[in-house]
């Protein structure tokens, strides 16, 4: 979800992938992994931690669970946090060489990003290991896939706002998205969004006052319609087919079974759908849980709606927190 | 809400209501309410109900809940349905004169429809006293209008899926839609309402095949998309600036008290929201009954979200018609 955060300086290293295979066949033409790090490895291996981001975000985004004294300390955990193809940094329609520019930029699923980023992890910075995959909205989509890709090689899963499988009313959803963004543009995308962002109670107590907005329809401008308007068009549509098509089933493994997935994630999870989120609700997380051989489902106590997982709401970013150390303070599963 | 219902050849009569007063202080010129009654006035007056109209519909799809064995038998109640201003059969922009046509069309609240609605009863179908003012979704807010504005003449209401006032989030939907719209047309409206008017339950449980539909995708298309298309846009934006401002406080006698106006409501009150209603939860029929004095609140238990009431699901559509024959059996209030 875009925020609309000030501008700063976005610093990130990238990792070359050369044509990279993709799951539909298609190559991504000299694709790139735009990533950043905290922390130093642990020379056990034993400190890594995986956290992708969400659609429209960046690295950055995830930076308020990331400092001293939180769960995800950078002087005990090495966490790496890769860019989402189309997000803009890593290969996206806005960055592609011909041919695959623009909307031309081929469809990239979730997997696809899970294997670009085991490529970073494990040959370039020396990961074979992870602690943990940690992640926010399509970052949690991808928390799933990892336990689902390589479930020897992840010891704890914690996706927040976000599912195994994007919901069939998740689809209407964006299909909604999709036809504001292409009939309208990123304004009408914006005001799409604003309404499903947060909850009913949310504008009904006026919360935009604790996120410093003069008002309901300042609020709306700044933190959807004019963050989106700053949005490339053809970015947003590679990211949302992407979450359209989230499926921990769409693995050869798993042939299309969804809970079959599940079944085989070895990890630990804390599940932690927010109570009022309008497109990932609790009851598609409460289902995914039940096929999870080794989860806990704990539900954010919030009126944030989806954006209880976007780190703007210091109650809800304190419960995800405490729920990482929890799940931190776990031994790993024997694998 | 529009349904997709096939076209039937609809009949009904016209009031003329002449120049019309509105409450911005323009005049409605040679304004007309389009209506349809069921049943015959009794000689005491005593049977007369009033069932206005919802977003996009007309009097035709009221009519689920008329009919011999229903609460509102006609053999029994005279059911009177008018339509709502700018919903294409009353004075609406398509059919209005220059220079009141098309965007030109002046803004109608809420109360000018009851003001109007309140001539057609009393000066055309000699209607004094109302037992029972019903309706859906727009139809809902109208209901609580009736109420507060003639608390002497109103016995009973039930407002269903709908609220006495638009709510904040409620607002930011409309906004939502609106740009949708204006953005990219009525097939964009289409998209954009088709994740809004169910739950996600529905979605999951592809309840949409219980309503005949071959596929999401072809429920999305026919139900919300094929539907809208049919929309004059300047109507639909009529509509919409009327249920955006929809408050039982916007009248001179409460001076934008919505609750001094809701404790003024004389009737008898079931007030019937969705379990699943996304843009009118239940939360905010809690809390508006809270200061209803003679008020029930009796949640739809249904997946359907806000279509719960629209007809087109038979427990729902039971269960509203269930809670009308017990308020109807109630004695009207000493007034």
């Amino acid at each position: 979800m875009a925020r609309g955060r000030a501008h700063t300086t976005i610093d990130y290293d990238l990792f070359e992938l050369g044509d990279f295979p993709l799951a539909s066949g298609e190559l991504l033409r000299d694709a790139k992994l735009a990533y950043k790090t905290h922390g130093t490895l642990a020379s056990d291996g034993g400190n890594a931690v995986v956290f992708p981001t969400a659609y429209g975000g960046t690295h950055a985004d995830n930076e308020w669970l990331i400092a001293p004294g939180k769960a995800l300390d950078p002087a005990r955990w090495f966490v790496v946090c890769p860019n989402l193809f189309g997000a803009g940094l890593s290969s996206s329609p806005s960055n592609a060489a011909v041919p695959q520019d623009g909307p031309r930029f081929p469809h990239v699923t979730v997997y696809d990003n899970i294997a670009a980023q085991h490529r970073l992890l494990t040959e370039k910075l020396g990961v074979t290991k992870l602690a943990l995959a940690v992640g926010f909205s399509m970052g949690a989509q991808q928390t799933f896939h990892w336990g689902a890709a390589y479930p020897e090689m992840v010891a704890r899963i914690a996706p927040f706002c976000g599912s195994a499988r994007t919901s069939e009313h998740n689809i209407v959803f964006l299909d909604g998205a999709k036809a504001a963004l292409e009939g309208g543009g990123t304004r009408v995308l914006g005001a799409y969004w604003a309404g499903w962002g947060l909850s009913q109670t949310f504008y009904r107590e006026e919360r935009w006052r604790e996120m410093g907005a003069a008002s309901r329809d300042a609020f709306v401008n700044e933190f959807y319609i004019e963050s989106f308007a700053e949005g490339n068009p053809d970015n947003l549509l590679a990211m949302m087919w992407t979450w359209r098509h989230a499926d921990v089933g769409a693995h050869p493994r798993y042939d299309g079974d969804t809970f079959a997935a599940l079944r085989a994630i070895r990890a630990r999870a804390i599940v932690l759908p927010s109570k009022t989120d309008l497109y990932f609700p609790p009851e598609d997380s409460e289902i995914e849980v039940r096929h999870l051989p080794n989860a806990e489902l704990r539900v954010i106590p919030s009126v944030y709606g989806h954006a209880a997982g976007g780190g703007v709401n210091p109650e809800a970013s304190a419960f995800i927190d405490a729920a990482i150390v929890d799940l931190l303070a776990h031994e790993a599963q024997a694998t």
